[in-house]
C-alpha cells in the first residue's frame, strides 16, 4: 500500500502569500479577458484591469493580494446572505417556494419558471433571490437595516454600505427583473408588493464591499455557521453545509458544472466581477476582476480560483 | 475564539460498524418506500425489501451491513467507469463531444439534446454515456473485455460479470435509447455503428455486482486515482477530482441539487437501486435498495447516505 | 362527371333565421358547458346560461338570435381592431416587431418570447397585442379616442364604450401582462412607457359590445376592407385578406388547428366568451356564450360556429 | 352601398393560361433563389433552374406551364394521401394518436413530442406521418400496393411509381427519422415493427410524380372528396374539408402562418420542391421548383402560389 497523501486542509503546509502572489502575477498577464458588464453605467465604468483576492481563516487571519481593498458592487454575491436571512426566518418552509436544483439556463430565464408554475429552480437565480427578498420583507421589522447590519457584522467593517447610483440604475433598467417579479406574483408566489420586493433586491445588489470584506463575510459558511468577525453563531452547521451545497450546484449561473469541474469549491458570483468561495472547515475566499466570461462569471476570478485549488489541493473533490 | 472542531476525516473518531448498524435498522423500518423499476422483467422481479451498504478505505478495509453481498444490476452506475475509460483514451477531447453541466431534465430527455445540437449535457445522461461508449469502441481493441477486466480489477473480484438476460431485455425494450442514439448520430456525434454503440451500452448496464464490489471499485476516485484492490494508479489525481465533480453536479439524474443538499457527496445512481458515492481522500461507498423515488434514485439509498454524512460530518460541504 | 354542387356562398339557398333558431335550441340544451373566466370579478359575475349569435351581410342585413343584444366584455376580440389600426399606421414594418406564426402555446406564455428574443409569435397573443398597442400609441394623436371612434363607426353604434371597472380590475390583477410587457421592453421591442402600453391594452380589453355590434364591426374583413355601417373603405382588400389569415392560424389561442378543423372560418375569441368570425366575401359573425373551454375559447360559441358551417357549407375549406 | 364584387370562383372571368404564363416568366427571372435539398444524392443532383405548375379542375381540364411534366420526388407531399388512407381506415380514432395543432417547430423536432408524451402535433410532421403509416400497415392487406394504386388512380396515370434509389438513400441517412420512430414507439404509440413503419414511410417519400399528376391527385380535396380521374368518391366531403384545414394550419412545416398570410390556400410541401394546393370547390394545384427556403418549402413555388392567388383573388380569405 502507498503511504497516505498529505492532508490538504493542513494550511501549515502552504505558503499562502506566496501562492497568492503567483496567482496575482499570472492573472495580471491575462488582463483584458472577458467583458465588463455594461447594462448600467456604474458597472460599465469599472476598469477591466483590476484583480484582487483575499482569504480569511477561522483564526481571524487574512491573506490578500492585488486590489483586494478596492470596493466593488457585489451584485448577486448578496444572494448568499439574503438566503441565509430567509432560511433563518422560515427554515425549511422556504423550500415550498423555491427549488434546490441547478437551472441549466441563464440567471434571468423565464422558461423554467413557467414550466414550474412560478417556483424558481434555486435561490441563486434572480427569481429565487426575489423569493428570499420577499421572505425577508415579511419577517424582519426593518429589512434594509437588518441586511446592512448583517453585512457589517460579517465583514467586521461598519463602513459597508450601498451605492444609491447603482440601485437607481438597476431600478431604471431592470425590465427583465420587473418581468420576473410580476411573473412570480402571477403565480401567487410573492406576498409583498412587487415594487417593494424589487426595491429591496436592487438595494442588496448595490452593496459595495472589497475582497477582504467579502472573504471575512463568507467565513461563517466555512466554519459551521460561526462568524469570526463578530464571534457569533450566525446559523447552524447544517444550514451552512446546505448553503454551500447550493453554491456548488447553482452559485455560478449556468456554469455550475464547469465551476465544480475546474474549481471544485462552493462559490457565488456577481456581475460586478466578484466571486466568494468556501473551503469547508478551512477558509472563506473572495476574488474580484471585472471582466466577465460569456456565462456572466468573472473570467479571471474563475481562473484564479482554479489555480488556487490546483496549487493547494483544496478542491472539495 | 472557539476551539477548532474535530477533523471529520479522522476515521478513528467513529465506530463505523456501529453507524452502519444504526442506518441498517432505520432503513429496514422504512422498507416499502419507492418503487422497483419495472421496465424490464429482470429488474421488476427484485424484492423491494433489500438493503446493503459497504465502505472501502484506502488501507483495504471494508465495512458492510445488510445485503451488501447480494448482487444487483448496476445499470447507470457503470457510467462512472466508462467515463474513466473514455477520459483515459482521449483526454480533454471528450469535452468537444459532451458538456459538463447539470441537465435539469430526466436522464433520457431529448429536449436539451435538440437545442444543443447533439451535444449531451453531461456524461451521466444516457446520451452522454453513449458518447463514452462510442469513444471506447473507437479506442480499445476489445471493448467488452476491457470493460470487464477493468471492473474485475477495481472490485478485486474476478467473478464480476454481466447478465445476458438483462442485456437482452434492455435491447428489446430500449426504444428511447435507440431514439437517443440515432438522434445523436443525426448530428454526427457518433463514429461507430449505432447498434454497436447501443449493444456496448446495454452490456455495461447489465453488469452484476454487490455493494462490496462497488465500494472497492469506486475507491480510486477517493484516493487520487489509486486503486487499492489492484494497487495500481488507474488515473491521475486531477481526473479523479473531475469525475467526482461531475458526479456531484450530474450523478443523480435531475436530483443532483437535492443530493448535494441532503447528502453532500459525489454520487452516481442506477435504476437497479445501487448508488456509489465518494468521500474524497477518505473512502468509497456503495448503498443498494431497489425501491426508486420519483427521480429514479434509490429512495432508501439516498436516505442511508444522508444519515451517514449527518452522523459523521463527512459531507464535502 | 357529376353535376356541380350548389354554391354555398349563395345565401338565397338558406333560411338563415331558421338555421340560427336551430343552433340556439341546440346550444341552450348544452348550457353549463365550460367555465366562466374568474380572474376578475366583472367577468366572474356573468351568468353561464347566456348565448347570442348575429350575422351581418354586406347589404346591411342582420340576422340574430338569443342574447345577441346583451353587451359583454370583448376582451381579446379587440386585438383584431387594434391590429387593423397598427397595420394602417406602419404597414409591413409591423412584421419586423411581431411574427405571423401560430404559437402552439397559451396566449400569455413567455417561453417562445424568450427563445425568439422578444418578438411575439403573432399579433393575437397578449405579447403581440402589446406591440399593436405600442404602435398605436406612437402613431395616433389621441389613441383612446381613435380606438373608440373606430369601434363605434364599425358597429354603427355611438354607444359603444368601455367598462371602467373591468379596466381597473385588469390593471390590478394583470401581473402576467406586466411581466410580458416588461419582458418585451427588456428586448427593446416597446417604444412607449410600459405602463402606458398596458393601460391602453386594458382599455381595449374593457370594450363592451353585443353580438350585433361585433358582427357589424367585423364585416369589413369579409368585404374587402369595406365597412357597411359607415360605408367607408377601412383598409385595403389585401390587408383584410391577411388579417383573416392571421385569425385562421392564430385567432383562437392554441386551439387554432382545432378551430380550422371543426369550424373552418377565420375567428378571434376573447375570455369574455365572445368570438367574431368571418366568411370571406359573404358575412361577418359574432357568437357569445360565457363558458370557456380549457383553451380559453367559448365552449358553446365554438359549437355554434361548428354547427353553422356544417349546416351551410360556408367553411372556407 | 357598393355594387357586389365579382365572384372569384367564376373561372370564366380569368384566362388561366395567361396567368400561368405570367407567373412562369416571373419565376424564371428569379431562378437561383433557395437551396436544393442535399441530404441525399438523388435530391442534391436536381438542377435548381426548374419550375412547373399545373391546375386541375373538376371538369377534367388541366392548365399547365413550364416543367409541369418533369417527374420529381414528392417526399412529404405524400403525407396528404397517407392521411386520407389512415382516416378512411380508422376515422376519428386517428385523433387519439395524433393532434391537429400547428407545431411552431421544424418538421422533425422531438421537443414537442416529448412534452406531449409521444402524441405528434399534427399528421404532417414526420412524427405524425409515421402514425398514418402505422395505421395503414395495420389496416390494409397490402399497404404498398394500396398506396401505389391509390396514387395511380388519383393521378389517372398508371405509370406513377417509386424511386428505389431515393428510398434506399432515405433509409441509409434517416437517423433522425429512426430517432423519431423509436421515440414514439417508447410511448407505445406505434403498433407495428419500427423498421416496417420506417420502410413504408421511406417508400411513400420516394414516390415520383409530375405537376400534372399531383394537380389531378389533389383534386378530390377541392371537390368534396370526389376524384375526377377515376370518377369515384374517395372520401366524404367532411373529411376533405378537414384535410384542407390541416393543410392550412400545418401543411408547410413551421411556415404555415406565413403561407396563410401570403398564399391563402391549403397546401402541402415536400423537400423535393413540390407543393400541392387546393382551392376548395374550384381546383387542385401543383407547383414545383427545387430550391428550398430556410423553412424547407420551395422558395419559388411559394412565390408562384402567392402570385396566383393575388392575380385571381382565389385565396380562401
Amino acid at each position: 500500500m502507498r503511504k497516505p497523501a498529505h492532508n490538504p486542509r493542513d494550511l501549515s503546509l502552504y505558503d499562502l502569500d506566496d501562492i497568492l502572489g503567483t496567482i496575482d502575477r499570472e492573472v495580471r498577464q491575462r488582463f483584458g479577458e472577458g467583458k465588463v458588464a455594461d447594462y448600467i453605467p456604474s458597472l460599465a465604468d469599472v476598469p477591466i484591469d483590476r484583480f484582487g483576492m483575499a482569504l480569511a481563516t477561522p483564526d481571524g487571519r487574512i491573506h490578500e493580494v492585488g486590489d483586494a481593498r478596492e470596493r466593488f458592487s457585489i451584485q448577486s454575491v448578496s444572494k448568499v446572505y439574503t438566503l441565509t436571512l430567509a432560511m433563518q426566518a422560515i427554515g425549511d418552509d422556504l423550500w415550498k417556494r423555491v427549488d434546490r436544483e441547478p437551472s441549466g439556463d441563464p440567471f434571468n430565464s423565464l422558461i423554467q419558471l413557467e414550466y414550474e408554475k412560478g417556483i424558481p429552480r434555486n435561490p441563486f437565480m434572480n427569481a429565487g433571490a426575489l423569493i428570499s427578498a420577499d421572505v425577508i420583507l415579511s419577517n424582519y421589522e426593518d429589512p434594509e437595516k437588518t441586511l446592512l447590519e448583517f453585512m457589517r457584522a460579517r465583514a467586521g467593517n461598519p463602513e459597508v454600505g450601498t451605492d444609491e447610483v447603482v440601485a437607481k440604475s438597476e431600478r431604471e433598467s431592470g425590465f427583465r427583473n420587473v418581468a420576473v417579479a410580476n411573473f412570480i406574483r402571477s403565480f401567487k408566489n410573492l406576498d409583498n408588493d412587487v415594487q417593494d420586493v424589487l426595491d429591496f433586491y436592487y438595494l442588496q445588489c448595490s452593496l459595495c464591499m472589497d475582497c477582504v470584506d467579502l472573504a471575512r463575510s463568507v467565513l461563517y459558511l466555512a466554519d459551521g455557521g460561526h462568524c469570526a468577525s463578530s464571534d457569533t453563531q450566525v446559523t447552524s452547521p447544517e444550514v451552512a453545509t446546505r448553503i454551500n451545497s447550493l453554491m456548488m450546484t447553482a452559485g455560478t449561473y449556468d456554469a455550475a458544472g464547469d465551476f465544480a469541474f475546474y474549481v471544485g469549491l462552493p462559490a457565488k458570483s456577481g456581475v460586478g466581477g466578484g466571486i466568494v468561495a468556501v473551503v469547508p472547515h478551512v477558509m472563506g475566499l473572495c476574488v474580484w476582476s471585472p471582466g466577465l466570461d460569456e456565462k456572466g462569471n468573472s473570467a479571471l476570478g474563475r481562473y484564479a480560483l482554479h489555480r488556487f485549488t490546483r496549487m493547494t489541493g483544496l478542491s472539495v473533490f
